[in-house]
């Protein structure tokens, strides 16, 4: 933990039983740690779920981009340091650095957040909590250019899932780190053997729930591959572009 | 971390990301913290993974029972605490106790785990180690019976599934929570939603790879129930029993 509220920091330590099968931090564990730490934050600033859950409100993860120039490995210390760089009425930009144990930083991330109503499933608005002024920290560097806003994937090769129990979270929908495992999967093994995530983008678009049966599909274009999970109405839940690493 | 080098104990924050869609902990998240409580015990005693991969072994969990008067509910902190009770050539017995962040118990679990060797894919021998000796804590209690040897589930109503990417971890088989996430999804939300787990055995049999094809089945029988995941040749890779709370 630094001094300056405005930024927020955690160590942690990867282990052999939360690596992937590369001996690497998970692309959906970062996201998880992502997650964890935006929110230890936000409720070091009065801006959680505990305090926002009053009204009715929750965080929604709405879009995400990482950059990694490498993964930690296994048995290794890592460390997350977060800023909210800017927000608007109905959103909030959080950025995060990710350095290595001698403190190299190894990886950036941009994503944004909207707090949505329990109720109305509609977003709300984030001015109604005056502390959420003098949080920002825009002149904290984050040298990746901001989540792209990706366009509707066309493949006629689509794998049917049904989301069960196990994707569900507290807010009664699918878990964000959840989507990305079955974005992940459209991929095999050995092409995951090979070639390493450079950088990522999501758009979360829709809420999915418990029952629901999607299509879930992958457009390779060279060295970036788009994937898309849809609904059975056709729209979309959420949309990831993979630039992997030659 | 206490100065008992025989007691190991983290502490940790049940984050709104993390839980279940009851908003409490989910038993994969214990189970993956089990896991982890272990590593860092392991390691802190100079048996953990960096240690034993010099002769290309692995540690293994084998069989796991988790006995919970209350689950951590969103926002609350909570502390594992764990020992070892005792070990022979081919097993250690390692306990766990849960509280919650005043101290109060809330949970004990029961693990057997094995050390494999990478290559072979077969136990190895646990007292080549000399600093295994003295590690044990046999006086510590854990007032919950040994994890039970499961019989097999006989089901016709059996669900396929086909092991992917995300499902594999670092030892290249299928990860420990991922068949409990499996096993747990025999049952559907309404379920969950009345019916708390007081108690879960596990057994885990084969290893599951990657690309491998399975039957998932459950056999309820009253307020506790079986489920089972069971490789194309009919043999089983994981039981599972949960005795659900009224």
């Amino acid at each position: 933990m630094t001094t300056d509220h405005r930024l927020y920091s955690a160590r942690y330590f990867l282990t052999p039983g939360e690596c992937n099968a590369q001996q690497l931090m998970p692309l959906p564990l970062l996201v998880e740690r992502i997650i964890e730490i935006a929110t230890l934050h936000a409720d070091s600033l009065d801006i959680g779920y505990p305090t926002i859950s009053r009204e009715g409100n929750t965080w929604v993860l709405s879009r995400l981009a990482i950059e990694m120039k490498r993964w930690p490995r296994v048995d290794e210390y890592y460390e997350l340091t977060t800023w909210v760089e800017n927000f608007g009425r109905f959103w909030s930009d959080r950025n995060l650095a990710i350095a290595d144990a001698d403190g190299n930083t190894i990886g950036y991330a941009r994503t944004v957040w909207v707090i949505m109503n329990m109720e109305t499933r509609r977003p709300a608005d984030l001015t109604i909590y005056p502390q959420i002024e003098g949080i920002c920290n825009p002149e904290a560097e984050c040298p990746i250019d901001r989540p792209a806003k990706l366009a509707k994937v066309e493949s006629d090769d689509t794998v049917g899932y049904t989301f069960q129990y196990s994707d569900i979270d507290f807010n009664r929908h699918v878990n964000s780190c959840r989507y990305i495992e079955l974005l992940l999967n459209c991929w095999p093994m050995d092409w995951h053997d090979e070639h390493p995530i450079a950088r990522v983008d999501i758009n979360y678009l829709k809420e999915a729930h418990y029952g629901e049966q999607v299509s879930i599909m992958a457009e390779p274009q060279g060295q970036t591959a788009h994937a898309e999970i849809v609904s059975a109405d056709g729209t979309s839940i959420s949309r990831a572009a993979f630039r992997f690493a030659p």
